[in-house]
């Protein structure tokens, strides 16, 4: 079948899942669960295949590492499907009701988008991650993987198929697409495709960015800072900082630039320098730390640029304007944070600083929606419209207005026999 | 100065905008009303110029209606400018407010989007009302108008800007971009563009949407229709669909097709016809409508019109899924509405049909900001993702999470010395 005609199956299908209740839904997750168990020699032999052929064919070591998909890739999986299975069904919560006038009544409830495409680079533990945020939210899927993964995304997207259609989802609600050719195809979809959610490299994420005219969801960089401030407590600031950016410094919330007012830099610095030596993490600096501290210089590259890795950036500011005028231009507006015991200024660098996290007096690293409590994780977005930060379930919905009326017509109001009375319901939406 | 650096000087000062008070902007929408109303003879003299012009250049007609900004519009705009003023500021609202752990308190705060690119052909009175709308949410705005009214923008503009910032509003937070060259330019302004307004036709709306990578807020089509079930009272039958179609055919939410399921259609069709008749509305139907109706017949090109005018398509099918496919493949997902006594019916109607604003019982014509109770309308978005359906100020806004700790870092919580709590906190975020 081509992959045109498999986007408007999906597109077709989505239509009924989004009708679908809580408790398929959920019995669907747990038999995709138990199937992956139970099938885990195959899946196991099959990503075996894969990182063989990977190998000869030379695919670099940061990718053999994402593709390799073993027993306990499964479990994680596994555990990731069972706490969405405990999460409330987010499709059909009532996020207004008014009454237009008696009797007409209007509601704003909401539903799933439509149909997501996700797009991957290895990794097919996120083709089964977010398939199955999809299957919650009551989204159809369109999977695009890469071909070093071929043989692993087959089994996993055919477990996942069958396991849900055999639980009572409506068939086709979720398709591989096999092609040889580019992922570009996929990118020109828009016709079926409503929101577009890519997974892999900075370079990937971007490419798909620059390259849709489908909404995506998801961020390139992750270029975040720590702003101490003159008023900080050292002591609080060596520990946010020293954490910001070495807990686990491959992931997009590790800071990478530091920011330090002038007033405390000559204290601060050496102290820093000592924890970050330990740990060795390369620095580099502007020529106002540079006289602080004996470290590289800082090119105008290096505050552009996401690590990932023990390296981390310091420049020396005048104060909280200049900290967030820096962040602004050269931020990626995931997370900043700021250390001070000045309330007002905490408040007005979390004002003006434009990202989807802004921080008082901890660590960066706790931008992620598993901290923040949302039980899931679609994504972290840095678009301004939508989702914003670490994007939980409910950035797959929509809503749409159901309005209930007993044969009322605008004429009435319009010829103002009539007049709205635009009364607040407090009420969950029922038929 | 050049588009880029206006642009560039707008998105600063959009950061500054963000947060400004309710009592600032407030009152700055204040002095833009009172200004228009003191230069309301310049504002005339201006648009006089520009009907001239355009009559030379034989502009058509409906562009020429559009153009034209009397007493009567400026005291319309004015009543928008004060109604504006009298809604709750949008800013600062607490969507989510989570304790992570003692001490580490997460909120999310509702936020301007930052700049919205607004662009619109002839109808000066967009100019105002957007720009008003951008300054209550807080957003800079990048406005872009026609030559045709390139005389009365002009003024408006310096009127809103001149008025706004001695205010108090940040000097640059809104600026006219005024080059010969093509909307295609302001299109590529992704680094200072966050949002994208079209004010137009359909087909300039639709060009648009089809040649920006900027997201799109806004619809092309308004293709609604109401489905007269079997089960239908055909006296609200008549009234609904009558005023529907007639009561202002020129909307987009105005029904041009209508669907009659078969068992009531030898009844109903015949006594629609009279009422449609006296208002001189063309009927164009499928086969069995011509077998009860004589009119002529519709063709698969008129199921995806949107006539804008006193015309109709009236199609007879077999039942409520006939009707629903029907919608789902030829709307446009703006608004679509069921005539039935059958609740259940209702409620398939309204999970299936997957458009903005599902009706039931009532006229298609509701669908509208100022009828919801927004008090302020941004414009109809059939968008599947960020605003759906009428968009109100709600629309221009997006959020952040702020976290404060008291020095928390995410080691001690790797290492499990310390848990999260997640206990929901439902209070408002102040500082």
């Amino acid at each position: 079948m081509n992959m045109d005609e498999l986007a408007r199956q999906v597109k077709e299908s989505s239509i009924k899942l989004a009708a679908a209740g809580a408790e398929v839904k959920n019995k669907a997750l747990a038999q995709i669960a138990q199937s992956l168990y139970d099938r885990k020699e195959e899946i196991i032999r099959a990503n075996r295949e894969d990182l063989d052929r990977s190998e000869q064919e030379n695919l670099a070591e940061p990718l053999l590492k994402r593709l390799k998909f073993d027993e306990e890739k499964i479990a994680d999986v596994v555990d990731g499907i069972n706490s969405l299975i405990s999460l409330e069904d987010p499709v059909g919560k009532t996020l207004l009701s008014t009454e237009l006038d008696d009797g007409l009544e209007l509601y704003r409830v909401t539903c799933p988008i439509g149909v997501i495409g996700v797009i991957f680079e290895s990794r097919p533990d996120a083709l089964v991650q977010i398939s199955t945020l999809c299957l919650k939210s009551g989204n159809g899927v369109l999977l695009k993987g890469g071909s070093e993964a071929r043989e692993t995304n087959r089994i996993l997207a055919e477990i996942i198929i069958e396991a849900s259609e055999k639980a009572g989802i409506p068939a086709n609600w979720a398709a591989l697409l096999e092609t040889r050719s580019d992922v570009s195809d996929m990118l020109k979809m828009d016709q079926y495709i409503d929101l577009i959610i890519p997974r892999g490299s900075n370079d990937f994420v971007r490419y798909i960015m620059d390259n849709s005219k489908i909404p995506v969801m998801g961020h390139a960089d992750g270029i975040c800072h720590c702003y101490v401030d003159t008023d900080a407590d050292l002591e609080m600031a060596l520990r946010v900082v020293v954490d910001s950016k070495t807990q686990y410094v491959s992931v997009c919330n590790a800071t990478e630039t530091l920011l330090v007012d002038e007033g405390v830099a000559p204290e601060f610095l050496p102290e820093l320098k000592k924890l970050l030596d330990s740990k060795n993490v390369e620095l580099m600096g502007c020529s106002k730390t540079q006289a602080i501290i004996p470290i590289a210089p800082a090119t105008e590259t290096d505050w552009k640029t996401e690590y990932l890795d023990y390296k981390l950036c310091i420049k020396v500011v005048t104060g909280l304007n200049e900290a967030v005028d820096h962040i602004n231009t050269y931020g990626s507006g995931h997370t900043d944070g700021i250390v001070t015991r000045d309330r007002e200024k905490a408040a007005r660098f979390m004002d003006f600083v434009d990202s989807g996290n802004v921080f008082w007096n901890c660590s960066t690293r706790f931008s992620d929606g598993f901290r923040y409590g949302f039980g899931a994780e679609v994504g972290v977005s840095t678009s301004k419209i939508h989702a914003r930060g670490p994007v939980g379930l409910d950035g797959l919905l929509i809503y749409k207005y159901k309005l209930i009326g007993n044969g009322h017509v605008v004429e009435d109001y319009a010829n103002r026999s009539k007049v709205f009375t635009h009364r607040n319901l407090n009420r969950e939406f029922t038929l």
